[in-house]
């Protein structure tokens, strides 16, 4: 039994309080920790037999009791409080990203190293564990389609986020696409080398405003030859859109989107299915269990989690060329960023 | 916070006991009943802070602090223990069927009349809660397919019982069409008049031995004067294969099977998607959820439940038909049976 | 090359017309007739090509330089242009039905047996020929599916005829189900030997008034021990819904619409498909061209027909005892009809 | 009734006889020229009723009584017919491309602009008229997605070209990507102002050695501020794959392939449709038939045809963008290539 303490209970920190209340057998959370944790969160986490709720982080890392930690907390805090968990001994569960510059990523992974002990230590790039891509990731490389030659992926909000959001958030490319671009990396089991972004303000001006774009492209390079694209767009009126193909010498894979139901309407109007579930919550609900059910394992079993440090560097240092390439309005490579 | 005890911890009962515990807010377990529970089922409960777990249900049935039991035991007790808790003033909720006599789901029906206060009854239809079946319902109900003329349900099972299961379960009529019996009448909103049952022993010549039949289709009419089809197999080798369509004046709704995810694969061999969804424990799984859910909220909120005792009645009866129909080579009216 | 007269030059005769001119190269047209030709049609047909044009049958009938007749002309005269055209040494392919009755069907069984030349003769059942259908059939005879335990199918007119149509067509089971019956028998490789009939009238009183239904299903049995569902319509309203499924032990195959396009758009509104093709000359055209490409290869191969004069019988026979069985409502054996 | 002469008698030149005499009523073919035509294309020319069989396109210039010429010659004469052929004052139907080089489609502007007449010219970009790639522009033109945002184009041929076949044909984006280029164009309903491509050679190392690429992509701007993303390879095993999406502020829509048959095949192994139909003369034939159409209807009525000449060199302008931008590896505005 791994005992958990979760470090931010806002929406996230909830998302993995319920996933493993509900569904990880092998864990159990005996602290929570947020400044200023809501009441009905207090009362659900009392109600689920949580003993300890501090608002202070610092009290989960001072309890031996606690195998691993959960950070759930700004941005900003991720790199500091990794650092310190890991100074405390703790397996750490870190909120993608752990931070949008580099040189705070290398802290710590600087601790990772000068710890003395086996730590775990897994970003949260929960779409890795979702059966959509990750039915891509194993029919590639279980070789169904040959040697990678091509990777698209899709990815669509419903909604733009409100434009004060952006500068906290680092934007479209460190924020949304950050994702799709450890995916591609994900699909393709290789490395980006080189990209080109386009970028545009078809949505909100305020976006724009904000140094933003709202509406994105990337052409990559990887490694192993094959080329990349992905299409980014802050608002799909349909619903969250999210969609990948990977083509390779012996064939493609690809996936689409989760629907509510699979009914299908027949009218004068047309053969009308659902639209896509509305948003990242819904959607991917259930990745957000599978990846701390994985987290869990890997400690309990003393393997290395699926999605290290490394990933977490690597995607912010592609982001970052992404940014590059769209002010510069040339491809970037991936070793120009460090 | 409605206090439930669980009468039965096999199968269907751990399913309903996980059920609550990881989303139904409003309902707390507070004891379970078997007379031979299972180790591990024992200390799960335990872990999961359920105090009482009793060998009798009479435990359950005597502690006043109870408002609610779950019926998972045996088919052939639903309906004394039914009966009993009903006189011991707890709601129940009742696993499909209540029995395969109408005379003993009478009694139900009987004691339920006589129970003074307003106990609520839920049969086990768990398939009324299905995201994809009650989508079809609510298309219905919200007029978008007119009035309706045509329901069809495809239901196959991935694979036979052993043929020793066929005497208890009452064969392929009460335990398997029962459910998309129900189905048409849920779909269409209104009754079944008359019945012609066909049936064939194509998979598993020991299921013909024990008297039954491993491929059946139904053709019914229905009060409000649609015509409905059902075809039914014990034997689907691709997977549980649970469909339906229901047409009308302005339209026509379908539904399609649950996939395990979206993904397709395109080679040589043609572009393939995945299996659907093995059995029914996978594929219902959170409808047993939103069953019980929808249960908790009508005693809260004081409503009558979606599935009530003449629902198993009716059920059971249209079943009697369907198998009188197969052995008489005739047209039964649902009339008939009593 | 096949030299062939037309006789009958209305909507089917036209379509046949076409047909040949732009996708039979190994047939001409000699001649049609028409006893009342439209001037366009004349028109067209002199544009093409076509020397000879009558308003007298016997003309085609008596010109030695035709080898083949389509016979295209009103049912009531189908079995009798048959027979005149054998006994004239001609190859006959006949629309459907060759006739309601079945002695009337069974002197041109006569004039085939006692014609000394091996002519061919070939029933209009052009689903059979239709790439939908005849790639189910494939994958059966392929043994994709293993032993045919199950055979559905759905049939649905986008509008129903005016009731003014329904005596000289025969009703619904003569006209419309004749399609489906032939189907189950195409898609299954077995015969039926007994049918029960549903059927109701929901759509259009006048239908009734005519004695006919307008919606219908049937149960049947197969001799290989199968069971067959056929759903019928006069009116889905939105489009001609031609399906099928066919269900064995090792899996199963099915068909869906054909639709103007691929587009699929995705609103607030869902995500929506176009409507199927509209009606049967949208949907079936190629079937046309591919059943008379097929007769005139077997002429000039000297092979059997893949539809002869023993199918055009045997699905009225089938039709009859649904008719027998919905006005009796009782299953009918097929021996029961001679 | 415009007269037509077809100047080649190859596989395309064929395509569009055969689809004139049997789908364009308003067409008669009265010529075709080639200089080695096949003898059993002569034999089928004349059964079909062409009365005219030249070596030398000449004769066909010089033939008073043809109202209009489809230039079906090799590439590199399709420029200079072009111009002979208006100042004979024919309607000129071109295949595509024009012409490599801008020079030369400059010429063929220069002689409509000269020539007195309203004469037609039309080039043959024929996925515009096919019904996937229509259905998608006309629900963008009918503001069914609001304002375009995006667009992709996915096509991939199912087997590479022979390496020999590379330099006459001008390599990937002269010869299959100019498709794509146009489409972006025709679906965004706007002009691409900036290209950056990407390529690679992992298919046949022979088109890499002939200075080709065997997989690209393409990203875009368009004047309209929308983005765009194309990606080609020249081996997709499962078959010929051509999609398109438009996305804009009030939703998507996007196509699918065609496939031989709806048929859907579940077994053990998956549940498994049909590859895409094979090629483009399987895809694109009825394009081929209704691009003729149009081009006679114009003639008729005095239209402009809906692709002309301006597409023609566009379309190559941006082709060579392509080509410059990946020999650069940065983005190439469209107004360099001059």
């Amino acid at each position: 039994m791994i005992r958990v303490g979760i470090i931010g209970a806002g929406r996230i920190g909830q998302v993995h309080m319920r996933s493993i209340l509900s569904g990880v057998p092998n864990a159990v959370i005996r602290a929570i920790s947020d400044p200023m944790i809501e009441p009905d969160v207090e009362q659900f986490a009392r109600n689920s037999g949580i003993k300890n709720i501090y608002s202070d982080y610092q009290d989960i890392l001072d309890d031996p009791e606690i195998d691993a930690v959960l950070i759930c907390s700004p941005t900003n805090t991720h790199a500091r409080i990794s650092v310190e968990a890991i100074q405390a001994g703790k397996h750490v569960f870190c909120e993608k990203p752990v931070d949008h510059e580099i040189a705070q990523i290398e802290t710590v992974e600087k601790a990772l190293k000068e710890s003395g002990k086996r730590l775990k230590f897994q970003v949260g790039f929960n779409r890795r564990f979702d059966h959509n891509f990750r039915a891509l990731r194993s029919a590639v490389q279980a070789g169904k389609i040959g040697d990678v030659q091509f990777v698209r992926v899709s990815s669509r909000d419903p909604q733009p986020p409100h434009a004060s959001f952006i500068a906290s958030s680092g934007g479209l490319f460190l924020d949304m696409m950050i994702h799709d671009l450890d995916m591609i990396r994900y699909l393709s089991g290789s490395e980006v080398t080189e990209v080109f972004a386009q970028g545009a303000v078809l949505i909100d001006p305020a976006i724009g405003e904000a140094g933003d774009v709202d509406t994105a492209t990337v052409s990559a390079r990887m490694k192993n030859g094959a080329l990349a694209l992905i299409d980014n767009s802050r608002q799909a009126v349909y619903g969250y859109d999210q969609r990948a193909e990977v083509f390779g010498s012996k064939g493609s894979v690809q996936n689409a989107n989760d629907l509510p139901s699979t009914m299908v309407l027949s009218t004068v109007d047309g053969v009308t299915a659902e639209r896509p579930l509305w948003f990242f919550l819904e959607r991917y609900m259930s990745s957000y269990q599978a990846e701390i059910r994985s987290f869990i394992d890997c400690i309990e079993q003393d393997k290395e989690p699926e999605v290290g440090i490394e990933d977490g560097r690597m995607t912010i240092r592609i982001a970052l060329a992404c940014m590059r390439s769209l002010a510069e309005n040339r491809p970037v490579r991936i070793e120009e960023i460090n």
